[in-house]
């Protein structure tokens, strides 16, 4: 069965965020005062055939881990994993 | 009123995504051949205060729109907007 799944990649806490901190300036200096932290990640979709939900699951998590991911800098979460007919 | 929110930019079907075929390549090398498609893309949580929830989602669309993303390559999507009490 086809299923497809998000992967959420994120930087840990306390982890510095270069990227999440310029976004920060450039929101301010466009006048969006009220926001006050930007933190940027990255967004993978994948595609995949699997026998059931449960081992896409674990496909999914073991890639994110070990390739989508930096374990020491970065959390990872898989979400909206469903069967898929595209 | 402090909320948070998530932004979700991916590439427009149809526009060539590198990184998402090179990742594609690593993970089939990897052994994970029931993967046929890997679609990258780019996450920001941002926390801001706004009068309501709807000011909120207003707030950020418009900054997702004008600075996370291109429209021309890439859709933008808001999701998990909550209040916030970081």
């Amino acid at each position: 069965m086809k299923y497809e799944a998000v992967v959420e990649v994120l930087l840990k806490d306390g982890v510095s965020d270069p990227e999440g901190v310029a976004i920060l300036d450039a929101v301010v200096s466009l006048g969006y005062g009220s926001v006050s932290k930007v933190a940027s990640g990255k967004l993978f979709r994948l595609l995949l055939q699997a026998e059931d939900e449960n081992s896409a699951a674990d496909v999914v998590s073991e890639i994110a881990e070990r390739l989508l991911s930096n374990p020491v800098l970065e959390d990872f979460r898989v979400r909206d994993l469903v069967s898929s007919n595209s």
